[in-house]
């Protein structure tokens, strides 16, 4: 496996007001770089690749990730939660059942 | 899992003259459009999701699209390759070894 964790940040960004919303209008860009600053500070960069992705389809979600190869998904991520994704889902390896999408 | 299987499609594109290359200049979007029309066509767009993928990181084999949760890389895929990796990896799970890239 390239990377222990490939993470995919959906940046897919709708107008403001488009009724299905959109990662992108919900901040996912601003997730995305908290993601990129918390790897490099931990030394994790090398192993876990956090990559922009086109729509997830799970807009109600947003702003969503997935974390693969568990296929592992969160929802309503704001910057100040990824500290604790990457302490504990991407250092230790333990999903943040907190911030999982049910179901999914 | 969600899905079965989810293709991420590298989407980045910069100029036909970057020293880098591009997924997208080398014509990546066709390639992810040539995926959703098989899928479709064979019933298996529920299955799999063929998703875009800010870049990958593997520019130099592009265009480039990984598989999970195996993690399988492909590279230097066109269009006219796309029915292969949809009848035997993505509809029989038997990865396409010719279109590997090679160590990842």
């Amino acid at each position: 496996m390239r990377y222990r964790f490939h993470v995919f940040v959906c940046e897919n960004t709708r107008p403001p007001d488009a009724p299905r919303g959109s990662c992108g209008a919900k901040g996912s860009a601003q997730v995305r770089q908290a993601l990129k600053d918390e790897l490099l500070r931990r030394g994790l960069h090398d192993g876990v690749r956090a990559n922009s992705a086109g729509c997830l389809d799970a807009c109600a979600h947003g702003p969503v990730l997935v974390v693969y190869p568990e296929g592992v998904w969160y929802g309503r991520v704001r910057p100040e939660d990824v500290p604790e994704i990457v302490a504990s889902h991407l250092e230790r390896g333990v999903p943040v059942e907190r911030l999982r999408i049910k179901g999914m």
